[in-house]
């Protein structure tokens, strides 16, 4: 099969909307050996269509042949509710994450929380302080939003010397998307009044290590959501059950969960968040402290590594792009390690500090050659090469590795992580 | 607390952005003793801060304390595998249903599908027949579509003589709404080629009942996707697995589940489907049939029947609105059983064929009074009142029930189902 395709970059990539208007072998279908007829006959009736189904459910699973697509949980084996789980974000389509496979960060577990027991407190420089239980904030004006939640850590292994050979979710999937609904927090602070000295928040969750974070009033008034639902169910227990805080496009570790207090101060409280952690020493010997917003990045899921082409032919690139700054305005790809690149398409709607999907038509020749994507967001942000990174940032760095990622694809159809 | 607030319909309607410019008490926070100060101290610490919470989980589950949010079943007594389960849309919020609430509609049970043993067969007026297994599909082009799917028979109770009781959702939620990816099956008929009689498409699913349906070929290569993925991830088994049909806007039974066959004709097959069901009388004696898009309709999930208003003061109405014809334009909300109107704000983003979500605050007098809503989508198709509905279509009809629906709060702050 060698189809010729009109290239629009290097590497075989081609027009992305190619496919609606040409006729193309995308993978191998089997002929029925009848030929064109409107006689041709039923197919053998499979063992499942002769025995009646499984019954109805009050609340349904994934398929039994679906075992394997897990988030792959990492805990810290001294204390076991301290660590991570990936969103398997290359088994997954669309830009939903659905809640069970949602990316989890604890630093003691999950708490187990019963809900008329909790309520969110909001004190300090405010005029008059309030509680406000689950069953209060139930009756309160909602908004939905649907955006992507990234941990301030994920993709670290970027920063490695070695590139790590990790499935793509399992590298940069401490980052999923899901339709948040909650009460804006602008709506509860006209309620207890705000002091003129209040400058900061700092948000408390209820888990056993009481975790907290500094947050400026300015971006809990503009954006932020106390948030009940997820994917239009209750938030699930490992994602902040009854409440968290709802931070769009900031770091993960704002978005506190089990949220049970807000208390306005005027300085940030320099609590280990934002001290031990969280902040990075640049090259220039200054700290880089109260980097709150992710910036734009991107990542092609299929193909990458841990999947196989089977052979030469018509493939679809596709990938995630989203930026704490905003919308994504394009995502270019590469066929050829980056010397040349075209755009792929946007699934629609592309929202606001939301995961988008991309997607490009791509006609492997059977060489070896390297895949790259690079997201550009509204604000003209473009996803810098990893060299232009480290040169910025230095060596010292953790947190918020957005790099350009490079897949190589072997001659054999195997694909590695590669630093190129 | 008798605020004195303007209102824009009566019954106690405020402006749907009322709430972003005024400080307003929804529900009764709590006061906090001490009073203002920078200095209240710490709330006491509950039970789950002082023990280490639960371990990472592959896969993740909604809180103990929520069990009671489920789909309702309702199979045949004497066929369990047949009948129907409710998506609770009155526990809800936002418009993405999540994928163990889906609703389900069920001829002979859930089958049990192994991935590598089922294809989907495109045979009939073709001009090379294919069999396309999963892993063909799934290197496949993919495009995803948030949109509603609703069963044709969904709000029949509508048509009874008595206004039943049952909450929203057990009422109107066969209907649910996903992100959903998969192939177009315009780029699959491409690649069978059709021959010229062609203009009907049987799609047939893989069930014991071998469920199957006539559908216009317009339609199939208009906008219909064979999905894989719901809500990001493989279809669960009660949606289709591992693939169904999508037919964005269309009744159910089109959206055919487990999908194994297409067979391409030039003409309807005038099964079961068409005829003993999804045909109704007409009062002038024509029979109603074909009728595939599910018309413009609009609930109120909250308050609805089952829930309750504690007290009179200010709330939050809230609902869902879609229509098969396309986006929804308008959402309007009567507090006072229909004599006056206002408008409830749309959260964005408003998609095509897709759950849109409305809102409107809403200041209860504690008097009774009755509550309705009126969608008017982007045809300028209006919601009609349940007489006109029944003028129009007569009393012999079973499904696309869309009528206005009516919600009676009595005195005591309960809430009733009513024709009015």
């Amino acid at each position: 099969m060698t189809t010729k395709l009109q290239q629009v970059a290097g590497g075989g990539l081609l027009s992305r909307r190619l496919f609606l208007q040409k006729s193309l072998i995308f993978a191998s279908a089997s002929s029925l050996s009848t030929g064109p007829s409107a006689a041709t006959p039923e197919p053998e009736r499979p063992a499942w269509m002769k025995r009646p189904g499984k019954p109805f459910s009050n609340y349904g699973s994934p398929s039994e042949f679906e075992k394997e697509t897990i988030r792959w949980t990492m805990g810290n084996q001294l204390v076991p509710g301290n660590g991570v789980s990936w969103t398997p974000l290359h088994e997954l389509e669309g830009m939903i994450t659905p809640n069970g496979l949602h990316f989890e960060r604890h630093h003691n577990g999950v708490p187990d929380i019963d809900p008329t027991q909790q309520a969110l407190m909001i004190h300090g420089l405010v005029k008059k302080p309030l509680f406000f239980s689950v069953s209060n904030l139930l009756r309160y004006p909602m908004q939905s939003k649907i955006c992507f939640i990234e941990c301030g850590g994920n993709s670290n292994a970027g920063w490695r010397n070695q590139p790590i050979q990790s499935k793509a979710g399992y590298f940069h999937g401490m980052a999923s998307c899901s339709e948040w609904t909650g009460v804006p927090l602008k709506i509860l602070l006209q309620e207890t009044g705000l002091l003129k000295a209040a400058q900061w928040v700092i948000a408390e969750g209820a888990d056993a290590s009481a975790m907290n974070i500094s947050i400026p009033l300015e971006k809990i008034l503009d954006d932020c959501l106390v948030a009940l639902y997820q994917n239009g169910e209750r938030i699930r227990p490992e994602n902040g059950y009854p409440m968290r805080l709802l931070a769009p496009g900031w770091e993960g570790v704002t978005n506190v969960k089990w949220l049970r207090r807000l208390h306005i101060t005027a300085q940030p409280s320099m609590v280990r968040n934002e001290t031990a952690k969280y902040t990075e020493l640049l090259p220039s010997g200054k700290a880089r402290q109260f980097s709150f917003v992710m910036q734009a990045k991107s990542l092609i899921t299929n193909p990458s590594p841990g999947q196989h082409l089977d052979k030469p032919g018509l493939y679809q690139i596709k990938g995630l792009a989203w930026s704490g700054n905003g919308k994504i305005k394009k995502v270019e790809v590469s066929a050829d390690g980056g010397k040349s690149w075209a755009e792929a398409e946007l699934q629609a709607p592309v929202l606001d500090k939301c995961f988008t999907r991309f997607r490009i038509p791509w006609q492997w020749d059977g060489k070896p050659t390297t895949l790259k994507s690079r997201v550009t967001d509204e604000t003209g942000y473009i996803q810098p090469e990893r060299v232009a990174l480290i040169a910025k940032r230095g060596r010292h760095g953790y947190f918020h590795y957005n790099a350009i990622v490079s897949w190589a694809v072997d001659e054999d159809g195997s694909i590695r992580h590669v630093y190129a």
